[in-house]
């Protein structure tokens, strides 16, 4: 297996109403598995247009991922697309139903007969489990090819291609060249800054390759490497990334499924410290962001937003007609929060943003963007300064993550 | 001119390094258009992959726009491709080569002679002036088909795309039909409860035409309709609209760019009251929500996200001990979590959320995906259970939309 394509169906992609981020999830995922992917085709929900595309694929590619159209209404033709494009009936396979009728049982509801639909199956495939999803998908062998077909929605689709497609595929492909990669993680460093220390590794001739991805406000670095066997790829990316440390020093948080929220964790874990938070511009995204991680009872005591001056003023004694006056996006209010919450919630570190998130601010020393983020332990309380540019949504989201390094590069320096 | 294809070009797509939103843009324009879009190709920088993505499209479509490879080094191939697709061979055009030259001028800098490759074009194109980037863009009629090319970097794509590419069109087509589309939002009613109520619209040849799509838990209806004129078009959607509103009630929450977030903050405004959030398992989730809306400080007077037993017993009052032999999850410790945050924060409403986001469970009465949310007023409290299935973050955003779609109904009701 050498080869893959990617067929995206759903009209909402066609007409430009959805962005295709699972064409682009597929992509990667396949390239780094050592496939060369020759073509991505979107197709609207019609049994022609997807069966032309199935036949098309399965013309130049040993793989085609399919992603869509298996859901339970009649606008969901994927499967009967496959069976025509492979001249195969469709038979209901009783694995599939009974994984579709365990998830009605486990949400405690009817299975309605339109659900039956979604057991339906090309003769001759394997189903794979949806374990967060009715709609289950199939693998299905034509003429020394294979055919994927996955949901469309994107958090199943990840689902099923992590549990049963990634694995399988690791298994059908014998490369004979050792392909492997690794991501490093970046944040608190402008990717035109990161250029200038090692853009020397990230020339097109360099080898192993750099690549740059900026995702979310973290900058990834994909480090790519082929050679002979797998330990010398994985020499050559241990070496990269040794230099790549030594030059952008504590600006990397993380490798591969690192988030900074996680690093985060790991570190309050690891040196046995509770944390409380107090947010004001955020609105709760660091909150969010420190209970994505499971276990973050253990070390997270407690948030409190404070979106308005007079809750602010109750959580830190700060008379409420002085924010009104000098503002809340301060280096003061940042500290007087940072320390007010570890006090209160009795943490042993306090962490605090209060920052102006825009469209407008609220006073006129506030510029939208200026973020103040303030950490408060038993020694004392440090403040720090943001000036972000965006939207609303962008800044909350940099106020947030800066807010988490912040306190990350605190937990390193204990 | 009635179809169109398009073609997005680069390995950097191909290989999902970047999601492609060229595709997604040009889809919405030219769908707004009026043009039906039959098939998106993404295919790498490659001569013979290019060319016959080209004469594949132009079997089937009027109209096929392609972005990328049209820049000044090796492999920008575009153009030869497009050339060879339609037996042409490429010539120097000297108004192209006047821009390039023009470019580089107003940059002060010299023209390399690799911009040259720029200016070559398929005998017959007319070009397209790029305002921004080097690289001209062209139009090529071709057996009556029409080929329009553009340049890869989306900020200059779209320039060229409003600057001549949008009036060009609207002036080919003239259409006879009028196409309009509208996007209904519907939440707390799954997808094949949906397809029970109203999937006698949305088999394939129902008009107007209704289909879903699942985004993030919440489900958007989009219904288009045709007709000869606006206004007809218009009211088929009215009336595909009303009868959809009228079978699934005030699941339906809102229309076009509507958010659920949006929704409550827009009724709060309305009604003129002021909330105060108690989080538990959605750890800030609903709090990031509701001050993702600008203007957020006018009704969110506080959220508290408790995250410990004691935490808990702070706010509200019950003892740790009890919250330890009971557990947190339940109608109790919800309904006091809404009450006491709204007397603390002296809010009109309090809404509270409690539940088990896994990935286990700390209190064996408490399953994973087990939620209470509730809501306090002057006049009292009340409680809802919900159960999800799915990964610690699914029911985190399942839990905070829930609890945003229960405010909004309360909210609906006053």
């Amino acid at each position: 297996m050498k080869t893959a394509e990617i067929i995206t169906t759903g009209s909402e992609l066609v007409q430009g109403d959805v962005v295709n981020t699972n064409a682009t999830y597929l992509a990667e995922e396949l390239t780094w598995l050592g496939l060369i992917i020759l073509h991505h085709t979107t197709v609207p929900d019609e049994l022609a247009a997807i069966s032309s595309a199935v036949e098309r694929a399965l013309e130049r590619a040993d793989l085609v991922v399919i992603t869509g159209g298996i859901g339970p209404t009649r606008d969901d033709v994927t499967r009967n697309a496959v069976a025509t494009a492979t001249g195969r009936t469709l038979i209901r396979d009783e694995t599939a139903l009974a994984q579709i009728k365990e998830t009605f049982r486990c949400r405690q509801a009817d299975m309605p007969s339109s659900n039956i639909r979604q057991a339906m199956m090309p003769v001759g495939s394997i189903v794979i489990t949806n374990r967060i999803g009715t709609a289950p998908g199939f693998s299905l062998r034509h003429n020394n090819r294979e055919i994927i077909c996955m949901p469309g929605v994107p958090i199943e689709m990840k689902w099923m291609f992590r549990d049963w497609v990634r694995p399988h595929l690791r298994a059908e492909i014998q490369s004979t060249i050792a392909r492997l990669h690794r991501k490093l993680h970046v944040f608190g460093i402008h990717e035109a800054a990161i250029g200038e220390k090692i853009g020397h590794m990230m020339t097109p001739e360099s080898k192993p390759s750099v690549g740059t991805m900026v995702n979310e406000g973290t900058i990834t670095l994909r480090i790519a490497a082929e050679a002979e066997d797998k330990t010398r790829a994985g020499k050559a990316l241990d070496d990269a990334e040794t230099r790549i440390r030594r030059l952008l020093g504590d600006a990397v948080y993380g490798t591969g499924d690192d988030t900074l929220e996680g690093v985060v964790a790991a570190l309050l874990k690891k040196h046995k410290k509770t944390i409380a938070v107090a947010e004001s511009c955020t609105g709760g995204l660091v909150g969010n962001y420190l209970t994505d991680v499971p276990g973050a009872s253990g070390y997270l005591l407690e948030d409190m937003v404070t979106y308005t001056y007079r809750s602010k003023s109750r959580l830190t004694g700060l008379p409420e007609s002085e924010i009104d006056k000098k503002g809340a996006v301060n280096a003061r209010t940042a500290k007087m929060m940072a320390k007010s919450i570890r006090e209160k919630a009795g943490a042993d570190l306090g962490l605090s943003i209060t920052g102006a998130a825009g469209p407008t601010s609220r006073h006129p020393k506030e510029r939208v963007g200026l973020v103040y983020c303030a950490i408060a332990t038993r020694d004392g309380v440090k403040s720090k300064k943001f000036q972000f540019h965006g939207t609303r949504k962008w800044i909350k989201l940099m106020a947030a993550k800066s807010a988490l390094n912040m306190l990350r590069l605190k937990l390193l320096a204990l």
